[in-house]
């Protein structure tokens, strides 16, 4: 079959660009890490309060944003004073390791961390290298505790799972051991409980963002 | 570029395969609907409500339930007694046409509604016309009021929105009018707002039902 063939060839392409980034990142003492996560998880504002947390423990992070259209994403990161930029994909259901790339030369950052929030999407994702050290991903409690048992890729290809909108556990009748035996099923990673509505987000923010200082410290 | 002609085969290819299972459907004087969505949009619990609301009108249903993995979804259907089978993509992200025949040839349904849960995602359903005669799109309240101006491609594509957990609006301060005019940009379709948490829900899902009785009576 020939798509599979096409598909094994950007695949193969894929990794020769993701090992590529893995080396220049290590020489400008650069973390990266991949955001990945459903359409509405949070992401955004998962990321500004952990930007903003690392900012006060003097780490320099800067934020490469994916979307298919639009803008509303990296605007909010400049007002907050943060190197972003935006990358559009014009319809593509993931980013690739050469259109990261791409993004990392034009933002001229070193020694930090960098994110790369990926498109809104639970599958295309999981497939894709983009060379960085650290994978997360965020999972909103209004998305449901079932999501483990259904979008497996994902849930197996990830370093650390951010419960987003903790707050909203009681409105929607969210399960956390289902959801994390759900997840023990195919991943030990650890789970952090977050929400930015809430006072009590400040641990699970300060939690991620021990775990990202200990990874920079690596670096 | 080798990918793009593959692309363009594998689309040529779902388009023969779409006409082919339009008219089978109105042979069978069947309504097929497609509801699409994020991950954790809602799509199975509006479903069930739309489903048990047709049946007090006397309408058939019967759903295929796309998922990755598991058949969680399936279980609820069959529990509840109407027609529905399964379709695990094992990793792929989302139905193409002849799945969908292949799906509804085991069914064995004719005269009534045959409801397709596509994968959840915003971006590649939105690339394979099924052959059915109506998009629904479920939007959740949480996943945010910015979707449409991102996810252009899925909100041009449908001739429906359906908001759901509605009753989350305040909690995490959704603003409708925004979310409208995103979707005006690019699409006139109706919106229908629901919850299945709360008693208003019923207005919203009786109005969803008058559209499907109403497109039902034309096939």
């Amino acid at each position: 079959m020939p798509e599979v063939v096409i598909m094994k060839e950007i695949k193969g392409k894929n990794e020769d660009h993701a090992r590529a980034n893995r080396e220049k990142f290590a020489e400008d003492h650069v973390l990266m890490v991949n955001i990945m996560g459903a359409p509405g998880a949070g992401k955004t504002s998962f990321l500004m309060a952990l930007c903003k947390e690392l900012k006060r423990r003097g780490i320099k992070s800067a934020v490469i944003e994916g979307d298919l259209y639009s803008s509303i994403d990296t605007d909010e990161f400049t007002k907050e004073g943060f190197d972003s930029l935006q990358i559009n994909t014009e319809g593509e259901c993931h980013i690739d390791a050469s259109v990261v790339r791409r993004g990392y030369d034009k933002l001229g950052f070193t020694d930090g961390v960098v994110f790369v929030e990926n498109v809104g999407n639970l599958i295309c994702p999981a497939e894709f290298d983009l060379g960085e050290a650290l994978r997360i991903i965020t999972a909103s409690v209004p998305e449901g505790d079932d999501k483990p048992y259904k979008y497996v890729p994902m849930y197996s290809y990830v370093d650390a799972v951010v419960l987003t909108k903790c707050d909203l556990k009681e409105a929607v009748g969210f399960d956390t051991g289902f959801f994390i035996r759900g997840l023990r099923a195919v991943n030990e990673a650890p789970v952090f409980e977050t929400s930015v509505r809430s006072v009590e987000s400040a641990e699970g923010i300060c939690a991620v963002a021990d775990l990202i200082e200990d990874r920079f410290k690596e670096v």
